[in-house]
């Protein structure tokens, strides 16, 4: 057998150009705001699911983004906060972003599912922003979100990470609506 | 800002020459213990956490390999199942496993901590086979396993994961405290 063992994920090439990210994110609401537009942009260029996230330092610099990569790198991992994560922590040479100084802030254009909310444990984030809930994201597409603890909130809280949600909802689920609409539901 | 836009994970050298892959792995017990042997050598060369898993084909061929990689390569997603899961959908260029037949069957060291969890239901497995338990690494390491869902062994088989505990559990059990005497629960 030839053993592979390495793995390479990229983010699409329309990102170095078709984003802004030499801005200041100050508020929630613009946090929220750049997730979503990546999500819509992934959609527009046919480059991934109707996902993206991003993650910002404590005066609202630009640490990372990703979008949902799983058909271009055919990786089931590839999940819009997962490569936001993974490219941070590559960038900044800290597997748990907060460790030299936070509060670091994860937006997400929609929940996270069951892996990227496990995840979120792990990566150093101390706030997670969220545009549509889960019971938007199965409601409008065909994406499913996995299980989650009962009280998925409270796990986070009781571990210093906070949670705001419904940040730019309908802006969120707008994007959703367009995915289903252009591509039938398929990922 | 210089935006990075990608992610390169590799598995430590070793695993070319140090683990023979190119036997049949018939039982489960020889799937979990290849996990295992993964796990010891991981730990012996110094290469990340004491954490090990491979993933097998219908007919007990390794279609890929993982070691936790979270220090070495600056990831928290670098689990060693993660890897596996990641590494065996490039190669076979299915982002889900079992999409062109299975039963594809993951053996991992210890139970699978939340991210982990989470990611098994989206990469197309159909047998999770485990060593340690998440009581027996925490209570050995100082390693966080992260919350699941109460009944998280039925929501995986009801979406057809079957789920097999308890395999080589002493074996596995001894290399996380080998690890924790070693390296003083350090990761």
């Amino acid at each position: 057998m030839m053993l592979h063992a390495q793995v390479h994920l990229t983010l699409p090439i329309w990102v170095h150009d078709q984003v802004d990210l030499n801005r200041n994110f100050d508020d929630d609401a613009s946090k929220v705001a750049l997730a979503i537009e990546l999500s819509r942009l992934n959609v527009d260029n046919a480059s991934g699911g109707p996902f993206g996230a991003a993650i910002f330092d404590a005066v609202g610099r630009v640490l990372s983004i990703g979008v949902n990569r799983v058909i271009p790198e055919t990786c089931s991992v590839a999940h819009a906060e997962m490569m936001a994560f993974m490219i941070a922590q590559q960038r900044s040479l800290q597997f748990r972003l907060n460790a030299v100084g936070g509060p670091i802030t994860l937006a997400s254009s929609a929940q996270p599912c069951c892996m990227c909310y496990g995840a979120t444990f792990w990566a150093g984030i101390d706030r997670l922003l969220i545009g549509a809930r889960a019971s938007d994201v199965m409601a409008l597409t065909e994406f499913d979100e996995g299980p989650l603890p009962a009280d998925w909130i409270g796990e986070l809280e009781r571990r210093d990470i906070q949670v705001y949600r419904d940040i730019q909802r309908e802006a969120a689920c707008a994007v959703l609506r367009h995915y289903s609409e252009q591509a039938g539901g398929d990922y």
